[in-house]
């Protein structure tokens, strides 16, 4: 199983500490909360969920970053999303910033916070004053290995990642967590994912690189196609190191940090099973390269083939494309199987399906469709085995 | 097993008749090719799939569509989609076309055309030719329930419909055949329907009737959530019965055939596992409250909780309300389960799981949502089981 340190040994980022505790509100008998403080002068950027039911910790997170409320603290408990919660929930959200804030010296309001686990049911808040306090004991330690398992539900390892940007001629740090390995548990999971730099940014600033890193990664990534209640990208930058306006090196690093992470999940949840890459070239435009390749990615049909038989049914993967509704031409449309073409003029070349021992290895099937319309491409990813 | 006549025998429909044959395309030994004959003067509404990798069949039957070709023949074969089959693919529809029309007395124009099976296999036209050939000698004998047996693929059993409409104060025959099990097979199969009814309606006017009982009836269940590059449905009427503007019976009973036969496509799917029906009201208009419906069929979780294990983790249907991204009030959200509710203020009144013994039968699951910010409604269905 691949460690954590795989991407080199995880850094401090000056102007964040971090710290972990086992509260007893997810898992018993392992951390399973974080706490981070920021120096004052932080600032977040964030990507959430679109869902209509978001859990309790994500409205107010989607508040603070509406009210541009200045980060000086984020709390994370795994294994209880504190989502449909009512009243409560929003209640055990208050207090917990507020507990939170006191521990920091900052505001209520200065505090992010995110969820991830079972749906339905109640924060045990005694669990949660004692865990922060316990969390924020160990602030000095800054263990960042620590917190990232911290925010683990059914991950079966850690997801980090320390990278190096340039930001008007100043290296600066660029830290990343995550956790998920989507909703395959019998419970909920949910991607959360935190980025941490120590790079002098405004939120302005960096949203726009966060949402295209996102989109170009994390969206293009599902294991069951389920948007959870809780998913939550946060990008905080603690302004003690490089700062200046060229943020074409810090963009690229935070969605190579993205894609990292991302693939971390895929990984987790792919266990025994086979990793699909969908690349969709031709096509009329960016977003239609993009729905096409989640079209083939959510394709019950394809997944299925995929991780199970010994034969790829090719027509599974032509219907697949055509469900997206996006321009197509068929007669110029050309599908390669593991880099192999498998057809032409609108038809076959190599039957209507193909044995999975010549065009895919045993954990990897690749998937290059070429719409012919145009010239956008995409790449999306998802996993396929007897376990999802 | 339920028989072929459970809706009362099949009729016959004056101004069409029908023939079968084993044409050897898709199934050896067996009919799997149908011929239906109509009288001069016969209109035809359709509603095709939205797919952009539409087989060769289906773009002909769009065109005639469009065309308003006035209906003469219908052709149908079982085991080959003629889809991704390049310009061999259409070629092979104009001459089956041209061949049907030579036996019919009419122009190629007037030969309607849907194939279902496998993709990207061409079709083998001197099986077609001779298949046509006799199955135009059958035509005499009007063997319905033979014709219903032809268009299947995967199916267990045939479905078909027989019934009576009331039109311009006449009584009128409205008769359906459907294939389907959804693509749940090893390879491709296709939803096609056909209705016959010796009303004189024009197609104008038997359009939108068709298009809206489609829309509440077969758009609203999903095996695999895969719409297929074959999906068809076309009402012809022969006009030798009754005729008139008020359509108010006819539009009811044409939901009322749609609906019988989608849901025997659901029966056949479901085999031993879970029919499951999701009811959403409360929603701020039709179109969320099916998007809603829609959503919660579709997801991967509810549907796996629905055939295995013995417990219902209730926040899996929350998480799918909200990922319609249709306005929901969480506070206000009411859920049943198996006519119980099992929520209120927002939270769950029965523990964030239930065990399925005290909820649901062996082989019905019971959804009902109320999300609280309106007045609209709509019901949909899956099928869930070890089996897909």
């Amino acid at each position: 199983m691949t460690k954590i340190g795989e991407a080199g040994p995880l850094q401090t980022v000056a102007g964040v500490r971090v710290g972990a505790a086992a509260s007893g509100i997810g898992y018993p008998g392992r951390p399973d909360l974080l706490l981070a403080a920021f120096d004052e002068g932080t600032t977040v950027a964030g990507v959430l969920t679109s869902s209509t039911t978001a859990a309790a910790p994500l409205r107010w997170t989607r508040e603070r970053l509406a009210h541009g409320d200045a980060p000086r603290g984020l709390v994370v408990n795994a294994g209880n999303a504190n989502c449909f919660t009512g009243a409560a929930g929003m209640r055990a959200v208050e207090e917990t910033a507020s507990h939170a804030a006191r521990l920091l010296g900052c505001r209520p309001a200065q505090v992010y916070i995110a969820s991830t686990g079972k749906i339905g049911v109640p924060i045990d808040m005694a669990k949660m004053r004692a865990g922060l306090d316990a969390a924020h004991e160990t602030l000095a330690r800054n263990d960042w290995d620590a917190a990232a398992r911290a925010i683990m539900t059914t991950d079966r390892f850690p997801k980090a990642i320390a990278a190096t940007a340039e930001v008007g001629g100043a290296k600066v740090t660029l830290q990343g967590i995550s956790k998920g390995n989507m909703m395959i548990a019998p419970s909920m999971a949910t991607t959360l994912s935190f980025l941490f730099t120590d790079a002098r940014l405004s939120a302005a600033a960096m949203q726009p690189a966060l949402a295209e890193a996102a989109a170009g990664t994390y969206n293009m990534i599902s294991v069951d196609t389920t948007q959870s209640t809780n998913d939550t990208i946060l990008l905080f930058a603690t302004g003690t190191g490089g700062a200046g306006t060229d943020l074409r090196d810090f963009r690229a690093k935070v969605g190579h940090v993205l894609g990292h992470l991302s693939q971390r999940i895929l990984e987790d949840a792919r266990r025994d099973g086979v990793l699909v890459r969908i690349h969709v070239s031709g096509a009329e435009s960016p977003a239609a390269a993009r729905h096409i390749a989640c079209q083939v990615r959510d394709s019950i049909m394809v997944r299925k083939m995929a991780g199970q038989g010994d034969k790829l049914v090719l027509g599974r993967i032509i219907a697949s494309v055509g469900m997206s509704t996006e321009k197509v031409d068929q007669d110029r449309l050309r599908l390669a199987i593991g880099g192999r073409t498998v057809s032409r003029d609108g038809g076959f070349t190599d039957g209507f399906e193909v044995p999975k021992a010549e065009y895919m290895s045993a954990d990897k099937l690749d998937i290059d469709v070429d719409v012919g319309v145009g010239t956008a491409e995409a790449t999306a990813y998802t996993v396929a085995g007897a376990h999802l």
